[in-house]
């Protein structure tokens, strides 16, 4: 596996592979994987002959204060792990070289609307231009075939699954599955920062979502009562701040008051300083 | 020469030119060709394998009391003008192949800041907003090497060099000369709407670039006096009434006060219904 760091340098490769006929499987990222991360190397991998994986801190989709700078890094761990998984390159760009202009800065953005009113869009101005700028320039970067997503990110996958739709871009959003520790706390680079105490009850949160599910297959269908047992459920971690609870259409993130189609049940809940999301899709039988 | 509508057919012809390893060189227009669309598709053919047009009346980049509507369509005419100059292929999608969600509308847009603040960005808010989202996708669609524009849309070329840089775009901006009738007045679809009175007045824009021109070569570099002169001279046409005149960097369209680098003289006047832009480069030699 390869490291590099500069547009140049991944454009070429990505050149050379194009040249030998093969397709090309994107993976980008934050770093600091997890397995998560690695299910979509790997999901890549059976799809397309030439894996590439990017990582990048990007300042854009943090607001003033949010965790830019303590965001874990560890570029040695990372690579250790994605070459193990099957990735072929890893572009690990640093800020000037995504945003030359000055750091952090562009003068282009790009801006999807209405996916992006609930949910993280409203709790973090901003935050899905700055994912939908950098993945714009990463998929001009690297423009792969395919591009894999975590649904952990739900949002995110609707939010770029419409720029794509919108702009024409030609890479396809394939969404992968959540994955989860043992004890069911869905994977997040952030689950570092939790303390014993924080981590013991960040478990409520996929507790809440399989009691959601259990009342669904149970015949509840009205989102405001299934939002009020989620809520009370979430509190009974004294350590719990919840950002939002969430029922929502799947197809377009717009409000519902009835589970009558797949709907998107989305989380988001603080355990002191960190921040974490969750979420699942309920179904009818 | 080929005409096609949709987005399918155009990305097969592309992929097919591709497949022979030809390079691709694009001209997205709207349409009601003359002189100046003419070289720029003579510069594509110049430089590149396959020659590309587009045709596209775009309603997001008019606002609501612009001419939209009114604005002059004549594919036939189109189509025989552009095989003559050497163009393979014309892309002439209609509103709904372009923004499938609903007549005119798009979730996702493409913001550019600062390079659209001033002239044509100042006086038509959302124009160039519509100008670099339906070139996003123009380029997504097409994907060419080269995209050639002309200069008489300098704040337009600036804005699009501007997304290409920020956005990792990989496409060449190559912007060529305007053309301009034997009388000087510059080459416009709109030029077709000026009453003859009109038309006649409006040889004063080309008139007052070059005694523009003439007092750079004197020696005057106060950007005040400049402009001042130009507006007593466009003013001495009764029909005239002026939209703006400025004089900026030529490099980031920023705002100058005194000529001693490269300097864009732009106007935008109205004659009637109808409203013209011009503009010149001032450089010392």
């Amino acid at each position: 596996m390869i490291i590099v760091h500069t547009i140049q340098e991944i454009r070429k490769y990505v050149r050379e592979q194009r040249a030998k006929g093969h397709t090309i499987g994107f993976v980008p990222t934050m770093g600091y994987l997890h397995d998560g991360h690695l299910s979509l190397l790997r999901a890549a991998k059976a799809q397309c002959e030439t894996v590439v994986m990017s990582i990048f801190v990007n300042p854009l989709q943090f607001g003033p204060n949010e965790d830019f700078e303590r965001y874990p890094r560890d570029l040695e761990r990372d690579a250790k792990m994605a070459e193990q998984a099957g990735c072929h390159i890893i572009f690990a760009p640093d800020v000037n070289e995504m945003y030359p202009r000055s750091k952090g800065s562009v003068l282009t953005r790009v801006e999807v609307d209405e996916v992006t009113v609930q949910l993280c869009g409203a709790s973090r101005p901003g935050h899905f231009r700055g994912v939908a700028t950098v993945v714009s320039k990463l998929f001009n970067i690297v423009q792969p075939d395919q591009a894999f997503f975590g649904m952990k990110d739900a949002q995110q996958v609707a939010v770029l699954q419409t720029m794509v739709d919108d702009l024409n871009i030609p890479v396809e959003i394939v969404p992968c599955p959540i994955l989860r520790e043992v004890d069911g706390l869905a994977m997040s680079s952030r689950n570092v920062f939790l303390s014993a105490d924080e981590r013991q009850q960040a478990l409520v949160l996929h507790a809440s979502l399989q009691m959601a599910e259990r009342m669904v297959a149970d015949g509840v269908r009205d989102v405001v009562q299934l939002k009020q047992a989620i809520r009370e459920q979430i509190q009974t971690a004294p350590l719990a701040d919840i950002d939002y609870v969430e029922i929502l259409n799947f197809r377009d993130l717009s409000p519902i008051m009835t589970i009558d189609q797949p709907a998107l049940l989305a989380l988001a809940v603080r355990f002191g300083q960190t921040r974490l999301i969750d979420n699942i899709v309920l179904k009818i039988r």
